[in-house]
């Protein structure tokens, strides 16, 4: 295990790269709340008539802000009880990023043709998309990590982890949904897609260990 | 309370996050400053010119920078007698970082249109708004961590903490005064901001103990 | 060695500098997958066409991704035997991140023309630039730090060393023939390109020690 | 002294604000290297001409990127023998970050326009302006921190001191002579801050304490 230390990234390493991309991913955001050219404020009336028309990009941006802000959150409520990390790991949590760096994308689509009942079907696909694809990202990852306590704390309670992999089964089948359904019906996609981010909302499960907490305490 | 540790964000890891969507926002509004285009630089009579003309958007840049980094400021003065954090909290403080990261935007409307007379009214109203809306948000994380000392120092005086909520209800008054304004008499509401702004460079308040300094000196 | 540690960069602030440049450049690729306009949706005919249209960005910006990912890996290994730093070293590992935050430019040019026959080779012969570049520059990194065991751990074994440098050396030869093939058979470069790209996300070799791997263990 | 701890910014905090700032703008370049567009790439005859017509903005990026690396550089040794902060000195750091993310605005300015004989004085006196006025804003710094040993190590010698406000106010003449002349003589004003340039990539003189190194190293 020396031996591992000497060449692997540390715990500590990853969670901070991971923290750099997830502040840079929620901060990006906004840029795709586009500044008007004077040709869109001619066409929409006046400044004010323009900032009231986008509305949907506002609720974009917030809605993705914030859930950004939980699957940060809850990146770091998995690594209080991943204790290692090996190269594997590093590169599926990379991948893992690379779903979450997506959602500026799948945001600005969403703002930009959601009120537009030609594209609206089209654009509740992409953003379901993107809402989608960390979460199997998430639980290649985890399930990765607790396979045989492989990187997760040893005592870790076999109960905890079994819950939270069926957690994550949980949200992937009912976003998988949402997506699937967003091709005919997406206004019952976006309500999934609410009801999915108030549960994100709700602060996670805390982990459990074979020995009670106070074993924990003393790592 | 060890068993919160174990599964909430430490106040540290936070405060870091914290950190870097500052450092982000204040590094996109330069992004905000238009490079021209070929028939830009035609229509104002060449680079010089055109360089000139834009000199709103300079003054948007340094006001929202140094307001930006004012925040920043403050939020780490709040974070020092902060002393704990838990999932609603984290969740607070993430909506106050996003009306921060909103400031681009407002400040990209402001620059682009305060000096064309059809739409100076309501690019001050919008930077009104982006330059309120913080506010609110820090005051709700305030009353969450200081009600009842749930996340402050325990020995943090209850002057200190009437003091504090009085001065941020005052700053959300006058700017919500500005904002009501600025539909009407933009330039009114342009100058509350200027006296805001200064006063909000003044060093913040130091914090009160109840059994004094010396007792927090030894934490 | 105690009069430069007063005044040079220690080896931990540079590797959070380089930290966070990865981390912004590997999030900045999101930003070239362009949100479309009205008059491109009706090119295209409707979103979904769009968005099906567009995969070659998907692709470029995977690819991308995946490969700053695995050079921020490398980065790790590397910097896990450099002991010490200089103002020189300083110098050339920004040189380093300079090619390396050149990616999200050359990965936006093979995302746009790649599909376009016309400009299917200048785009491949970019991206192959954008990709060998950072090579010569790692191993300018690591020929100052290694020679003469200049700021690496003493005890690396030479034969470690020297197989470092044939490593990167052989990297190196395989994407400059990439680089020159592109030219005139785009798509060998991109298979030389896949291959080495699987390559590099094969664990890195773990470092050797002359006294064996408990006397590092100690440090 | 520890109350003023209590409520300001460690010296840490700051410096790694101040890094991530950097880390940000230095990495904000590649984006002024604009993608073409169709009509573009007709207009230049094809991908490989447009892609050698835009050599200027290289340049800009490769120049903008090392002088921003060595303001960074520059920034961190300063920060070796600067021991405490206040509220003032980190108001002046924030005002010396707003000059140093300023400089991806000049940067493009230079790359667009410097080819083009019509806006090439206009382009360089721009750029001058851009790399100039980080000076006098880190003079300001370095006056506010070292004026009575404010704020920098108590044994830092005197003589050390006034050779580093020499060196700054002899480099902001320097590139103010380059800021003047660019309006007539562009190219001696590129001249001059390619020497400056050179300059600034020297090592920075170690710091003189009056009780000599060992004392320095107990700290």
């Amino acid at each position: 295990m020396l031996k591992s230390r000497n060449y692997n990234l540390s715990k500590e390493r990853l969670e901070m790269f991971s923290d750099g991309v997830f502040a840079i991913a929620i901060t990006l955001l906004v840029l795709e709340i586009k500044v008007p050219k004077h040709e869109q404020l001619e066409h929409y009336g006046g400044l004010y008539n323009y900032l009231m028309h986008i509305w949907p990009q506002y609720l974009a941006y917030a809605v993705s802000f914030l859930a950004l802000g939980v699957y940060w959150s809850n990146h770091h409520w998995m690594f209080s009880f991943i204790k290692h990390t090996n190269h594997v790991f590093n590169m599926l949590n990379l991948v893992f990023l690379m779903t979450v760096c997506f959602m500026p994308f799948t945001t600005a689509i969403l703002g930009d043709f959601i009120a537009e009942p030609e594209y609206h079907n089209a654009a509740v696909t992409t953003y379901c998309f993107g809402y989608f694809i960390p979460v199997p990202a998430v639980l290649i990852v985890f399930l990765y990590a607790s396979n045989n306590h492989r990187l997760v704390d040893k005592k870790l309670a076999k109960s905890f982890i079994n819950e939270c992999r069926l957690k994550i089964i949980t949200g992937m089948v009912l976003l998988g949904i949402a997506l699937g359904l967003s091709f005919y019906y997406p206004n019952i996609s976006l309500c999934i897609i609410g009801i999915s981010f108030l549960m994100y909302l709700l602060p996670p499960t805390p982990p459990k260990y074979e020995d009670g907490y106070v074993e924990e305490a003393g790592e």
